[in-house]
């Protein structure tokens, strides 16, 4: 659609919001012109607000993920396992594991995965300061919770082989049936992976 | 959902975020981190044309729509028929209207539509100023295109009698059924409002 709008202001606001994924040209002009019926100062905070957590944004220098502090939360809590370390691909999954509230470990937000497709190399990610923590001691098990992509099993690979001269158990999280989900409706590799990685039922093991 | 976030500027840029209409806080964080990993440029971009949009904005004197200038393009163009005004709800409309590329006409932006319930009286919108430009002369015709709402009609209702002592006419626009909807899905009102405004076919008068 060629729309054509009556400022470049305007325009030019909705330009910008049209980039973000998902945001089409006629949703960039209703949010925008919804910010643009708000009071002047709400505008400003809404603008503040992103340009703010860009320039102070901080991220963890132990797991990478974002922060407040050098050291993230997580990492700075004594009460958390630090033997145990979570790998995932960004910040969204460290939120997305926390509130399932079934871990206790702490992460390792590597950045992405390696995609040679994407020009994405294993120096771009986070895998040297992942193995320096391994490197470091004390850490017991990685559990790689990339995701089951031709990419994320490239890097699951990756961070094996990197890691296979330490004492340190692997595991991958359980690929499976989603909770509510119907049997027929799945397909045949996660229906094929949930038969073989079945877990024990009604207390006797397999 | 009552999400942790493992920081304070991100949690304030996904709640800025989540104010528009139609974004939760999953879409708000999402598109949040999308602009994170953006270059500060970027975001610099983004946050400075909506606060500059909402600072430099003008609206035009004559029909109060958006426009870089005092006179919008289209109330400043000499091949509009600027005895015709298209009387619109908001900016979102002249668009709408604009993209038909069917109206030749000039248009007036109310601001909104009378809602007791929503405290908006008839002084909140421009009406007084449609009619000082009716009052001007050199106006024929005033195309009411509000919303076919209970507020809408009674602004309708309320431009009525306004206008009633000048001579000028006035009209809505149809209603029918969509091009291409089928009639047995419509309502009934609708489909009622497309038989009684039937158009002639085929070249005869009704």
């Amino acid at each position: 659609m060629n729309q054509e709008y009556p400022s470049t202001l305007l325009e030019k606001a909705v330009r910008e919001f049209s980039k973000l994924p998902g945001i089409g040209r006629k949703t960039a002009t209703r949010l925008v012109l919804h910010l643009l019926r708000k009071k002047e100062a709400e505008v400003a905070a809404f603008s503040d607000a992103m340009i703010t957590l860009k320039r102070e944004a901080k991220y963890c220098t132990i797991c990478h993920s974002i922060s407040d502090t050098d050291i993230c939360p997580v990492c700075a809590n004594p009460l958390r396992d630090h033997s145990i370390i979570c790998v995932v691909e960004n910040i969204q999954d460290v939120m997305a594991v926390e509130n399932t509230m079934q871990y206790r470990g702490v992460y390792h937000v590597l950045g992405g995965v390696i995609s040679p497709m994407d020009g994405v190399s294993p120096s771009d990610l986070q895998i040297e300061s992942l193995v320096s923590r391994v490197a470091e001691g004390g850490v017991k098990e990685i559990i790689l919770a990339l995701s089951s992509t031709m990419e994320g099993d490239t890097t699951n690979f990756y961070i094996y082989r990197k890691l296979s001269k330490y004492d340190v158990k692997l595991s991958v999280i359980a690929r499976g049936i989603s909770v509510g989900d119907e049997l027929e409706y799945a397909d045949e590799v996660t229906l094929g992976s949930s038969i073989i990685n079945r877990t024990p039922f009604g207390g006797k093991t397999l």
